[in-house]
This record gives structure tokens, C-alpha cells and sequence, in this order.
């Protein structure tokens, strides 16, 4: 299958960093997750609440994340995030780039995982990726 | 009806604050938040989970809070958040004083709103708080 | 003097929301500082970072803010928040309007001061807010 | 050099969750950075900051996370966070293992700098950390 992507812009906040003037980096994670939901969207025409409720799923949550970070960004800086999913049955895997002026500054390798909610117990459990959902990102 | 107050240890940390070092305020309604669910998790002797489950609610949203940020606080305070809830009909009125030292930094007040989920919609809803909650607080 | 508004478009995002899956409040006063710092920016032609480094103050923390919770919003929708100032002599008032498809969903009230920091003790305090900055929002 | 350690409890609040119900994954990294901050506090002996005042640092910016999220957790529930540390030259390695009821929830791995500010450009760089910072790990 090959590979679907998204860019986007964001803007790091005063109150996205810290006391030493940087981004605190948890924040990127919150963009992180962000931006796979905007990849969802643009492939899928549909918002996150809108998916929700047309494939009857539970949401994606991270099974594994591994980011480095190799040069801090700060307030005022707007950087892009290019984002590339690869599907596998159950699970697929997402690459973040966060570049500033062309230089990428972190680079994060996520693998989440499709879930839905057992009707029974209310818990959520894995489950393949619907092939309706797969169609949209060829 | 007498009011019920508790009163808890928050830790500020680095994550917590800006860069002019001092706490970036959303923070503290964070804090306040968590402070409110103390409050009804002393008082009801279930967390805010346990609570859903017992008491058939949706929560208990914000209609208005008012704050006042007398002193900044910053990374390594300990500071003590003191709680205190007075009852209406389907809402209820909160008091936060936090301080550092025995001095006041934060005053904050809160209505927030007893909300039922509507069974046909879906959509959240004021309700009377229940009987069996309100006599936990006297 | 006159006032000096700006506007933008803000994402509610999936890890804004809680679960009652409505935005969690204090994410409200996260877009609200963001939102300030964006009519400056408009105003004076530089980011935070660059005004910092123009005016040699320690940033505009907030002394009262007042939220009225009107209708939740939730993931997926794009509000628009309305900001407007108005200058005291070393303080300023904010107010922001949020609102989603023309219905206004939280209005704020803020009241900021301009700090700079003490050099004797690194300790900020308040400072008039200076001339050139206020001819800018002329 | 042998290792390190530190454990503490953390609660899952309410607003660390999402609209599933389970935690917003980037409130871990909050979590986590709290979790390095406490182990430095506990071998220190000071806050951090108190630490940034007497070893002249910027603090120790992550270079590389990585983690496994195996059962989420949920509001309500406490948690245990068991922190270890391994230094290199001018970095260190931490391992968190966060776990409910004696059950692992998430392990993450971190490789973090130990940073000074150029006196010259304010800039961050990395430097060895300080023999007296090492002796207290001992």
C-alpha cells in the first residue's frame, strides 16, 4: 500500500514553553496527535467527531511513540508538520517531521492502534482497520 | 445549608510555568479543577469515575469562574489549595484559595452545573443534584 | 483612546476535550492567552519573542480574569475568538469573545499588567506601559 | 556508577482524559518530566529550582523518548512512577516504569542533556554534568 500525507502549520505558544524559553516537550506530542488527527480528516473529508460516529470506532490510541529532538523551537516560531501513515491489519504506523525554516527540529515514529468498544463491558479492545476506511487513503 | 470544605498540596512544577518563569495561569484552573474533584471525592467517597458510575450524571461543567492572581507562584512551590462548596438547586457555587506559606496567591470562584446526559440525543443537560449527594455534604 | 480588536480561528482538538467529551475549560484560557498575544502581535508587527527583545519588559500577567461558559464546545469545531484592549496606565483589559457558527459560545474578561523585571533582584513588577508601544494601537 | 531510583504516586485526573475516558498520552510526558524532576530533587537535596540557582545550569532538555503505552489508565486511578537514572559525560539516561495495582501501564526511556546558557549569545549548549551534581547520585 503506498504512503498517504498531510502538512500543516503550527504556532508554538508562550504557554507551550518553559522556564528556559523553549518548548516544554510534551506540547509536541499534543501536536503530534493533532496532526495524525488532521491526516484522518483530510483523507477521511471527515472530522475526528465525525469519524467517531460513521465508523462506529473508539478512536487510535498510541500502542508506542519514540520521538528525538534535535534542535528546540520557541514562542513566535511557526513551524510545519509533515505526517505519513502506513497501514498495517490492525495497527498503522505515522511519521512526524517538525521542521522551522526547512530544518527539521524533531522527528517522532508513532504505531496506533484501532480500537473499538465492547459492547458488553464498555472496555476498548483492537480491531482491523475497516476497508472502507483503507479506501480513502489510496 | 452548612458549607464543606477540603483542602489539598499541589506541587507547581516546571511544566507548569512560562518563560518569565512564574506559572502560565491556565495551570492553576487545571489545578482548580482537580480541587473541585477532591472536594466531591472526600465528601462522596468516590472518585469522579466511581461517581459517574453511581450517580448517572455527565459531570459538572463550568457556567462562570471568576480569579484573582494576587502573587505568581513558580516551579518547586508546594502550595496548599483550600476548597468550599455551597449548594443550589441543579448547581453549586465553589471557593479555591490557594497559597504559598500561609499567603494568598489565587483566589478563585466557580458555578459549575449538575449535567444528566439526554437519553435520546445525546446531549448534556442541567439537573438537580441528586438528594443521596447533597446529604454526603451536610 | 480607541479600542483595537483582532480575530482568528482557533481548532478544538481531541486532547482538548475531557470525558464528558466537551473542551475541558482550562483549554479555553490556554486559546484565550494565545489569542491576547496575537492582537499584539498584530498590533505591534512582531511575535512575542521579537516584542520581548523590543521593549525590554518580562511579559503581561494576568491580575483578574471573569469566564461565562455560554455553550461547550467540542473537537472538531472551529470557533473564531473576537479579541478587544483597551489601556489603563500600566494595566490593560481584554475581552474575548468566543463563538462558533455566529453563536457566541464563552465571553472573558482580562485584566493584565505590564511587568518588567527588577534588576537588582530578577523579581518582576508592574511598569507603565510604554509610549511607543501604546502609539502602536493607535 | 550504580544506579539511582525514585517512586512516586501520581492521580489521573479528570482532565488528563480524553473523550474515550482514558488519558490524553502527551499528560504522561508531563508525568514523566515531573517524575526526572522529583528523582533530581530527592538525590539533590533542592528544588529545581532551587537547583538552576546552584549549579548554574539551564536545565536538562530530552534528546530521545521512547514508549510503550500497554493498558491505559483513567481518571481516578493512582498511579506509581518508579524513575531511574544512569549518567553518561554530558548526558544521562532515565527509565520510567508507571504502573497501577502493581500492574506496568507504560515504560518510557529517556536521554536527556545536561545544558548551560552561553553567556555570550543566551543561547543553550550542552556540558558535562558537574562532578558535584554526580557525587550526589553516589
Amino acid at each position: 500500500m503506498t504512503t498517504f500525507s498531510n502538512s500543516r502549520k503550527v504556532r508554538i505558544e508562550w504557554g507551550d514553553c518553559d522556564p528556559a524559553g523553549i518548548i516544554f516537550y510534551p506540547r509536541y506530542f499534543e501536536i503530534f496527535d493533532a496532526s495524525t488527527a488532521a491526516l484522518f480528516e483530510r483523507a477521511l473529508g471527515l472530522t475526528k467527531f465525525q469519524q467517531l460516529k460513521t465508523f462506529n470506532f473508539a478512536g487510535y490510541p498510541l500502542a508506542r511513540t519514540r520521538a528525538k529532538f534535535i534542535r528546540p523551537t520557541r514562542f513566535g516560531d511557526d513551524v510545519t508538520v509533515d505526517t505519513t501513515v502506513k497501514f498495517n491489519r490492525s495497527s498503522f504506523d505515522i511519521e512526524h517531521k517538525l521542521s522551522l525554516n526547512g530544518t527539521v527540529c524533531v522527528e517522532c515514529s508513532e504505531t496506533r492502534v484501532w480500537v473499538v468498544r465492547d459492547p458488553a463491558t464498555g472496555a476498548i479492545k483492537s480491531h482491523p482497520v475497516p476497508e472502507d476506511v483503507l479506501a480513502k487513503f489510496r
